[in-house]
């Protein structure tokens, strides 16, 4: 039996929107959640950050792309080739919206021998939330977003449960150290022909963690209801509220709207992210939106996030 | 008229091969020439290294691309999507080999309004040297090399003539300043009724350029005659000696070779470069070259070379 994950970790790869600066690269995360290495888009650079932040490309098990627009995949042709220098022989799937399997056949079939690993490339499309990925204790969704091409978030949820010795009651019991193993993976114990019930020296634990990635778009308060209470959840948030037509203009998000999308689901964190070039600093737009929705902080290329 | 430039610079953005690494970015590099800004290959995170080394991206004339390997052509979508975010209204010309086209057209034609300026991508082919590009004093030729898919070297040149005034004879005529202003633009000089000929003040000076760029390639021999006394030679030099065979069945050179190739063209300067990943220094493999021709240095992400 696997150990059980408590803990989640999203790393932030990139953080900034479209054109390039050398505060922020395009966007890109990492979310380990589980036994999986999940790559949210995978904008020009990601290789760069994987090694600068000491995270190993091959270990990547699913790539999800929101959209087509530049800044959040052209970082993936490349990185998939690198997969196939290095020889990677395991399946690797990426989800992303209608169009990116022919950029990919386009942009690296030329490669001899590429891929050298099973590569499914799975295209969403429709404008429905709608179930994509799913292993033992993981459930991944789609959603559209409103963003003047198709583009879609993604909803990340892990669920399992925990068998937790009661510490007092087993130590009372003086049952071998044995006993106690086998009651964490749910098992009775048996010994001098006494069958020990693993519920009366256990408590179960719910683990639930979600986490919400939503970027480029338009406000969308009709979509919140899906995500209430979401454990973390990551809004763009490209300009302050001044510049709030300048936003609706270009289908993105201020950072006021972020916060009002996170108190509708009453998010445990919101992450704001995907920083227009303009803004060096991010203190000011962390301000704006907490007079909002306090439990908010800001991305930055590096910075992690533990979901609990 | 224009003033004349006496020095040509060439400034390496990335010079590191196939896989990534933090010490080298992927194969870029910008010559400038006379009033040109060349762009020479774009490996992914061109764009970064651009905005690191200083030099605006809007500047760029023409790009040549050598192949459409991944890490000489992965950075070219980013970057002339940056372009059209920026609104660039200026022609920009690529030069690549055959397939180039649809590579950019599906990687960034599904963005709305790309280009905002003329795009105009020539594709090349064929087995010989050609003359591609020119401008009054710049000739760019092309010509192939040998890596398994279609790949082109490129050989820059810059010729102008000088006017420079005789420092002694222009002083002891008392001729005033506008008389020498006159003189360095090949034109006479008239005051008080006396013609003054530029040319018995002035000597001719001719300012000859040359940059002959090739990678990735095996060790081609026979075309160094094409480069008889070139200024600067950039040779690919993706392993040491020890790695020969390797070299030949990856379709690349030794720095062995590059020294062996610098020889034959009598170059004025050999620049190595395109090193694997395994060489994290490169002073090995500098020594090794320059048993073979001393007139050899290494690239290197950000360092620079002038050709007077």
């Amino acid at each position: 039996m696997k150990n059980i994950s408590t803990e989640s970790k999203l790393t932030i790869l990139g953080c900034g929107a479209a054109v390039p600066s050398l505060i922020r690269y395009n966007t890109a995360q990492i979310l380990e959640m589980d036994d999986k290495i999940f790559l949210i888009d995978c904008g020009e650079g990601t290789q760069w950050q994987l090694i600068k932040y000491k995270i190993s490309v091959y270990k990547i098990d699913v790539i999800f792309i929101s959209h087509l627009h530049g800044d959040h995949f052209l970082g993936l042709p490349g990185l998939l080739n690198t997969l196939s220098l290095y020889g990677r022989k395991e399946k690797l799937t990426v989800f992303g919206p209608k169009g990116l399997k022919k950029i990919i056949s386009t942009s690296i079939n030329i490669i001899p021998g590429f891929p050298t690993y099973e590569l499914v490339i799975i295209e969403i499309s429709g404008n429905k939330k709608r179930n994509i990925y799913k292993t033992e204790n993981i459930q991944v969704s789609s959603f559209p977003l409103q963003h003047g091409i198709m583009c879609f978030g993604y909803h990340f949820e892990y669920k399992v449960s925990l068998i937790n010795i009661i510490k007092d009651k087993f130590e009372k019991s003086r049952l071998p150290l044995q006993a106690a193993q086998s009651f964490k993976l749910g098992k009775n114990f048996n010994i001098e022909n006494k069958v020990y019930n693993f519920k009366e020296y256990t408590i179960f634990k719910k683990i639930r963690h979600t986490y919400t990635y939503i970027t480029d778009t338009l406000f969308l308060p009709e979509i919140s209801t899906f995500f209430k209470n979401t454990k973390l959840l990551y809004h763009e948030s490209t300009y302050m509220n001044n510049l709030l037509d300048k936003a609706k203009m270009t289908y993105h998000s201020t950072c006021v709207q972020a916060a009002e999308f996170a108190k509708l689901c009453n998010a445990e964190l919101l992450i704001l992210g995907h920083f227009s070039s303009r803004y060096n600093e991010t203190e000011d737009m962390l301000a704006e939106a907490r007079t909002i929705y306090e439990k908010t902080d800001v991305a930055e290329d590096g910075k992690v996030f533990y979901i609990k």
